[in-house]
């Protein structure tokens, strides 16, 4: 394989493409994401993976580009970050006692070819107090993920249970991105 | 709450129980391990969290003690921790493809107070090739592990999807955990 670019500064997804034991570099492009209102979670996650991953890869033709976004669903209704704590526990009291969905869009482009796929898990949480939510969001934790937790984190102790790929949800399904890798290289 | 012990000198439940915010000191005792064939998974690793827990807690009565025990299972079969590599490749070799369960079972003591529960966690592997096989063993992540793999480490690749608690499977069910000691202390 060529040399391999990963198109995302998430310090997550660096230790897990690490874990698989990839060889690669990290390159990231300021994208102004286009969000299309009329795309379903998996082809939004996807769109927002194919802008990463694209406008790496236009200066780097050679080498194989690795684009990732992850959302949080909530009844059809995409989580993003939060801003600022107000809004993290909005959030987090939304998912609470419920089950979400998360997404994770993949995009690999090299040259003229491109690849891309998705995973979703199901997220179930436990019912939270007010004061656990309130004590998670003071630890800062919430800032830059995408429904306000981070499952790998403090998070572990809001989540009764999930269904799929644990790493997906961490925002990286990389058992799957290590056999579509291979078809795709 | 008084003083908390963790009976267990894995390294991941350490990490899961700072995770979580709790205060706490590992003591650990020489139990022979007394394996009951006629216990069903969840009754065996609750037997073997509470041998483990109830050996500290005889030495430390005013402590919190908590004992936990972690097994693969296979078809209704127990998998322990493999004795050397052959025996890693022959468990990975019967978990490809398929789905097992993992049971942790926890044991709280203190005094006379007891209280036992377990999480079982569906996980399902992806097909292993023999090279891949042969190279996670040669990793040597398999050796201390039940069931020869780490879902935490380099066995990330391994799994296609779980169904129950991720942290679990690592070895503790901390979510779950942190409710069963508030209705216990």
């Amino acid at each position: 394989m060529n040399n391999l670019i990963l198109a995302s500064a998430s310090p997550r997804r660096k230790e897990l493409l690490e874990l698989a034991g990839f060889d690669f570099e990290i390159i990231t492009a300021d994208v102004d994401e286009v969000l299309d209102a009329s795309l379903t979670p998996s082809q939004l996650v996807m769109s927002l993976a194919f802008q990463k991953a694209s406008a790496v890869a236009a200066e780097h033709k050679q080498s194989t580009v690795i684009g990732a976004d992850t959302v949080v669903v909530l009844d059809g209704k995409v989580l993003g970050k939060p801003h600022g704590n107000t809004e993290a526990k909005a959030m987090l009291t939304e998912l609470s006692g419920r089950t979400h969905e998360v997404y994770t869009g993949v995009c690999l482009i090299k040259g003229d070819k491109m690849h891309q796929f998705f995973e979703c898990t199901k997220v179930s949480f436990y019912p939270l107090e007010s004061e656990l939510i309130d004590s998670y969001v003071a630890s800062g934790e919430c800032n830059d993920k995408a429904g306000a937790y981070g499952i790998q984190g403090k998070g572990c102790v809001l989540v009764k249970g999930i269904e799929g790929d644990y790493f997906n949800v961490v925002g990286f399904p990389v058992a799957r991105f290590c056999r579509e890798i291979k078809a795709f290289a």
